[in-house]
């Protein structure tokens, strides 16, 4: 059988690729071993969203009696929150399925290893094999999964990835969350939330270290104060899972000290899935674990592209779409401009949220910019003091030769929903004076964005 | 005593604008009768928006077993509810009254009335008397008040206003709201939420009549699930306090109908506060209720400005505050750009929230645009999954010619923070391409911004 384009992999890179050059009338297929949508929609983005809504509204519930609630009694139903969590997911996937089919797509269910002269073969559960043949190009997005420590090695039940951290079978008393990007404090939120005892052990002087310093301290004293225990600048240097539960072995700058738990969560970033998938015998080129790629994702070997994680760039789902767009388009003729790596929204979703886009302030002075810094925090804003959500800010960096807004960070509620306006204007080349002389609603916490827009130019009104 | 500039009233138009004078040097002073903040602070946007905090908590936890959560048994504290609310109001006053102290901006307590001359007299609490001068400018922001139909006078316990609304005493068992703007439907969502059995009438076809027409018909599919009476194309003709409760004559297109109920609210809109402030005396030239000014809020007399609800335009908060700011700068010889009045958002607070901006779908074709219109719906949104509110949809309206981004209309979760992002790009002349092409943050609710501009050009993913 032979397409147009065949695509490796369904998570967000995949499916929208494959999407959007149906739409542009390439005859397209799709080659998934596991359930449509990946990583991304079965074990990652979208059920972790499903169970941090559940910690969230519990949360609420816990808090009641200050929206004016009296409640007599609630208690988290662990199981009842991850079966909502595989159902928000399986519906997710169906979704995907049913797309698939109404943009006529063919889904071939298998494993699929690359052949030479644009072919890939398709293993499917029972061990039978299929060809299948691209006329225009093969899109390669395998994607990643949980990245192994070899001094922390998982063993899928008292060591686990995020893989697990979503599908427990009962809620862990304790937990060590050792790394804490975006997964790993989402999880030690979701389950500090629910009443485990959380540890999170991070290598870095600061937590969500690749944030901006002022972020990560905030959410910092917002988990101490909510009762985790954060240790920074430490690093996991073995996990004995001999006894009963996890007898952890923590290198501190004061020394080595020894917690106990019953689970680890490993969550010290992913590695690509570039292994046995025939890179080697068609010859594509990669390094350190990525393949290379140019600006519209074709790879050394004419008619082979890749995209998404295993690509160099950060590894998130909308960049892995963004990429997949333009990849189609550019191979059906189009002139999509390259995608702008500098604009990425990145999101945390514990409470408080974190989202941010651009220069940190450190990064925008490495770069050598001079630069206006204008922040406003939420306990300035009315729409906060209102839903009781006064914790976080809006931080703006300007470059003060040019006006341009060099980046923005946010932490605190609904955040992850308000930095697309930063994306936007930054792609459109917003000036300082142009965000605060745009109207925001009233009373929104987005007006901290034309807030702190105005503090960098000593213009704020409610501070 | 003598100032620089004297403001009239403390609402957002007046207490913003006296910061913005205060920042550019110049020597203000305020009046105020009542307290700081005035309406929108004390009895509008911020202890309403508490309050429907309070209802979305009591609506999670009426809910909680959909996210895994056992709650015994919760009960609504109105009194509670109505405590907090007020609470807040009295918090973000004294911040205005910090604001204004740390401006170094005289707050003088009493009714003010203006003289000829740019002289204020203030009469306070005791009736003593002050008079204080402007050299500059005189900035009357007097604001607004609950609208008062003849055949629906306000009582103040039975027939009441928005005031009233907020405050009282005990939760009434039901409720007619007359009128369906933003206020009608945030009180209508507030008491139905705690148990109060509420009928909607609206004189026009649609609910929430300035909305997009679609936004209106889900925003009433959504409350009549919930369990709301609505009658559209309906008028209150009379109301019978004399009894218990109130008997409610209401004309429908079927005839005429009765309502028995124990409180009615209208909410019919407001009437500017231009009465007994010395107007006329100075010879201060008003319209149909508003007072009329130029494009930088001059009046018809030299050195006496108005701002906010009192001049035309939308009674808004952020309004006001825009056209203070605006109005102060041109005094202190800047050269701001005039206000542009298409591109002011509109929010509603309610569950699912409205947030809108620029033309409806109706209106732009009223105006003989050629248009292109696009609309994606949470239910296909991964993070509305993931947060249970898979209600309601982003609609984008382009101009077809130019591509121009007309109008943004949005009903959902969290949309009055979504709002900011169609302001702040429509500001800045988008396109309907660089919408698509600005990556959203996945997931998250806004990426149906990129999704509704996406189906307007026919290369939505998701649908």
């Amino acid at each position: 059988m032979s397409y147009d384009i065949i695509v490796l992999g369904s998570g967000p890179g995949g499916y929208v690729a494959a999407i959007r050059a149906s739409q542009l009338g390439l005859k397209t297929a799709i080659v998934e071993r596991e359930s449509l949508g990946g990583i991304c929609l079965n074990w990652g983005c979208i059920p972790t969203k499903a169970l941090l809504k559940s910690a969230n509204v519990f949360e609420y519930i816990n808090h009641a009696s200050d929206y004016g609630i009296n409640v007599k009694g609630a208690e988290a139903d662990f199981e009842g929150m991850i079966k909502r969590s595989r159902g928000v997911a399986e519906g997710m996937s169906n979704g995907i399925q049913f797309l698939m089919k109404k943009n006529k797509i063919d889904v071939i269910k298998g494993t699929g290893k690359l052949l030479p002269g644009k072919k890939i073969v398709v293993t499917d559960a029972d061990g039978k094999t299929t060809e299948v043949a691209a006329l225009k190009g093969i899109i390669i997005a395998t994607g990643a999964r949980s990245r192994q420590l070899p001094n922390l090695p998982q063993d899928g039940k008292k060591v686990i990835g995020y893989r697990e951290a979503m599908s427990l079978p009962k809620q862990p008393k304790s937990l060590v969350v050792v790394g804490s990007g975006a997964i790993g404090v989402e999880f030690a939120y979701f389950y500090h939330s629910l009443g485990t005892d959380v540890t999170i052990v991070e290598f870095m002087p600061n937590i969500v270290p690749v944030e901006d310093e002022e972020v990560s301290k905030q959410l910092e004293r917002t988990f101490k104060k909510k009762g985790m225990k954060i240790m920074t600048n430490s690093s996991v240097e073995a996990v004995d899972t001999s006894g009963k539960g996890c007898v952890v072995k923590v290198k501190t700058a004061k020394g080595e000290e020894t917690i106990e738990c019953d689970v680890v969560l490993s969550a010290v970033g992913i590695e690509t899935n570039i292994q046995g998938i025939g890179l080697e015998d068609v010859g594509i080129a990669t390094d350190k674990g990525k393949v290379l790629v140019n600006d519209y994702y074709q790879t050394n070997i004419p008619g082979y592209y890749a995209i998404g994680d295993i690509v160099p760039g950060p590894a998130l789902a909308h960049v892995a779409s963004a990429e997949g767009i333009i990849c189609v388009e550019k191979i059906a003729g189009h002139s999509p401009e390259a995608l702008d790596y500098g604009n990425i929204p990145g999101c945390t979703y514990c409470s408080p949220e974190i989202a941010s886009v651009g220069y940190t302030e450190k990064a925008a002075k490495d770069a050598g910019f001079d630069i206006k810094v204008g922040k406003f925090p939420f306990s300035a804003s009315g729409k906060a003091s209102a839903a009781g959500a006064k914790d976080g800010f809006v931080k703006l960096i300007f470059d003060a030769k040019y006006g341009e807004l060099l980046g923005g960070h946010m932490i605190g509620a609904n955040v992850t929903e308000m930095i697309a306006e930063i994306v936007a204007v930054r792609k459109l080349e917003v000036t300082g004076h142009e965000l605060i002389k745009t109207v925001h609603p009233h009373p929104t916490m987005s007006e901290a964005v034309m807030e702190a827009a105005a503090a960098a130019y000593d213009e704020v009104i409610h501070l």
